[in-house]
């Protein structure tokens, strides 16, 4: 177990995440709030990348750069060490949203592909951020910036201390707050009404808590079938956030 | 990297693929297409599962489970050993299809936790099934049928020789055949015209091959933003599932 421990924290840790991956690490260096502290690379990639001046790069090899992330991770030949971004405040998102604005809460969804893929679906429909419970959420990552492809960089990620309480900040800004849930009786298309909306979207399996749901202004699911009990929480997401940019 | 290949193998093969997991277990051993050669399961997780008699299970501690399949793979106390279920037939289910079916058509989309979720997306919303191209997709494994949720051996797969003469079979039943593509001109939903729909998705990065484009009937995109480039596959698989389901 000690070694385990020991190998995943030479793969960065969460005062100081590896990125990796040509998308990741270009979006990373596009970033002016992202301080890049270290970098490795091969010749080939860091040809293709044109690290800034200030970044110090250490050549390396393929091997070389397998040992500096995780196992099987899909360096392509680039390893930035960075330091996390700064927490996006949820008063500065609600405060410029636009009238037709659509903002994504995460109860509990702690899987870092997940949680990747939710940031890139969320920027791809262009919602304005992302609020997620600090102590209940991944940090950032390696494995969350590949699976962001780039959105970690572009999105604003907003870490709350209290969910249910930023919910209410939520509904003050004029969001009708939908809860997606698979007991929910009415379709989500039919949930989308008014102009502002906050998708809430709870954990694989367990769902949204009890709490989460008191502060939702009505709850709705996705129209599947009986095949299987529920979609990927990222397939989720990204049905929702298509439902809502489109209504 | 002997090493790693010997411990590959351990963990179940192409011709007798190792699942894990409750629903992707619990989904095999409802189907009666399915043949079950092994069992290891903890004594607690054993009670849970019920398995039929004529299954020999094995009673195994956490740890001996943990050595059964890939480093971290979520067994949650059981794994069993199977026997890929039989192709299903192209021709079946187009003969089968109703007027308003949906086919999904995978071009090379290798990654298997994301054909896995593309399965589970492609239930939940009532899909007849997915064809791929057999040299170009993974073989069943327990990563599919873990992220699969059951999906795996319920939605019949298709594995075909030649995707181009499939696409011309699908068309000739009656489907209209749109390829999912970034730099389409027309919104997916404005491309979902008839009845019978085939949506044909290309490999992240790659997209649709040239002769794959040449077999569709239009080519759509997704009305995403320009943040990122594109969707994850199986996120994009999962809207376009939604929009054609709800056309």
């Amino acid at each position: 177990m000690s070694r385990r421990k020991k190998s995943h924290q030479s793969h960065g840790t969460a005062n100081r995440p590896r990125l990796w991956g040509k998308h990741a690490v270009t979006a990373a260096l596009d970033n002016p709030d992202r301080k890049v502290l270290r970098a490795w690379a091969t010749r080939e990639a860091a040809d293709f990348m044109r690290f800034p001046k200030e970044v110090a790069v250490t050549f390396a090899d393929v091997a070389d750069l397998g040992r500096l992330v995780p196992h099987d991770a899909p360096h392509q030949g680039v390893v930035i060490e960075v330091e996390p971004l700064e927490d996006a405040w949820l008063d500065d998102i609600l405060t410029q949203a636009a009238e037709n604005a659509v903002l994504l809460v995460l109860d509990q969804v702690t899987d870092p592909h997940n949680v990747g893929a939710i940031l890139r679906s969320a920027a791809a429909f262009g919602a304005i951020g992302i609020v997620t419970q600090d102590r209940h959420s991944p940090p950032e990552s390696g494995v969350i910036a590949k699976a962001a492809s780039g959105a970690l960089e572009r999105l604003p990620w907003v870490r709350v201390v209290n969910l249910a309480r930023a919910l209410e900040e939520i509904a003050e800004a004029g969001f009708w707050r939908i809860g997606l849930t698979g007991d929910a009786d009415r379709d989500l298309k039919d949930a989308l009404g008014p102009p502002r909306v906050a998708l809430v979207l709870g954990a694989e399996g367990s769902g949204l808590r009890q709490n989460t749901r008191e502060h939702c202004d009505a709850l709705a699911r996705l129209p599947i079938t009986g095949a299987v009990e529920s979609l990927n929480v990222s397939n989720a997401a990204a049905v929702a956030l298509y439902a809502a940019s489109t209504r």
